[in-house]
């Protein structure tokens, strides 16, 4: 018996349209049966939106690009995450100088992570996007540890040059104020909340 | 190269002092060699005490009590969790009924988590203990939902009757203030600060 897709009432397979394999960490987690298929997305889009557009935007067009490579009936979820810091949206890290620079700005500060998700009925089309705001503090690091951080590889595929749930990039993280699940990349309260009103 | 382990000058073997697989695997994710001894404490200590004194007391207890059990110089790390809802502490659920109450009364409420860590040296006996505190914000549940997660057998080793990353119990946080990893039953920030001042 699956539980979770039964008190959700999911009668149809569910697509996951990330390649993260955190988010297929989570979705596992949480005890649901799902395939993954993951279309390119230009991720090029205007970066003076606001954050909660950006990131709702980019969720919505992949979702929708995953619909257009299907035949069946599926409920596709995706997601995509953004580290703001002072209005400003930080990607990925693409040299050690600016892993650096970033963990600097980040330090003894507090960020916002922004997720958008969106639910697609491949065919009915119907859909559902929302997204959820936490907010992460950092404690003070020094350069010793942003160093060693760096120096372990892990900045480079994260947003914000950070993870929160992989490494020692945790012990960074003072407090958070906001879903935890968002940090990581799936606000799996919303994303719950959100299926059982999809559903209903 | 350990990259953590140079960073906080540990030079001595590290032993958890916990049975907890949670705790286990928090501190491998920080990259941490440590080995696991873990003895008997009496957990039947006065539930009247303030939640901050008797997580502590537990932590320190927990800590001596493996100290007295090896004769060779190391970092003894302990902790303890408690879930206090109303200023009442509450443990483990030990029946279906005593956790549909206990998940019930966490409903669309506030709880807080506190976890006491000790810091012992085996040989100086120099000890640090220290605790932490994070709210957990539930969103409201139906039966349905508790009843499903009763079943899963999930609530019945954890304080307060859920976990937060084991399993669907995610989707039942709305929102934490302070630290993520408290929660699970180890605060890595905490930790990691308070390493770094008892090894300076």
């Amino acid at each position: 018996m699956n539980n979770i897709q039964n008190l959700l009432k999911i009668d149809i397979p569910i697509i996951l349209a990330s390649k993260s394999p955190r988010r297929k960490n989570l979705l596992q987690m949480l005890g649901l049966d799902f395939k993954i298929i993951v279309a390119d997305v230009d991720e090029s889009i205007d970066t003076s939106l606001l954050p909660e557009k950006y990131c709702t935007l980019l969720s919505e067009n992949k979702a929708k690009k995953v619909a257009e490579l299907i035949d069946y009936e599926a409920l596709i979820i995706s997601a995509d995450t953004i580290v703001v810091l002072d209005g400003k949206i930080i990607n990925k890290p693409e040299s050690k100088s600016e892993a650096f620079e970033m963990l600097n700005s980040l330090s003894d500060n507090t960020h916002q992570v922004f997720t958008g998700i969106t639910l697609l009925n491949s065919k009915s089309r119907k859909e559902l996007t929302d997204y959820k705001l936490s907010y992460v503090s950092f404690r003070k690091l020094d350069s010793d540890e942003i160093n060693a951080y760096i120096d372990s590889g892990s900045p480079f595929d994260k947003a914000g040059g950070y993870g929160i749930q992989d490494d020692f990039g945790a012990v960074f993280v003072k407090e958070i104020k906001g879903c935890f699940y968002n940090v990581v990349g799936l606000p799996l309260e919303l994303l719950y909340s959100s299926i059982k009103k999809f559903q209903s």
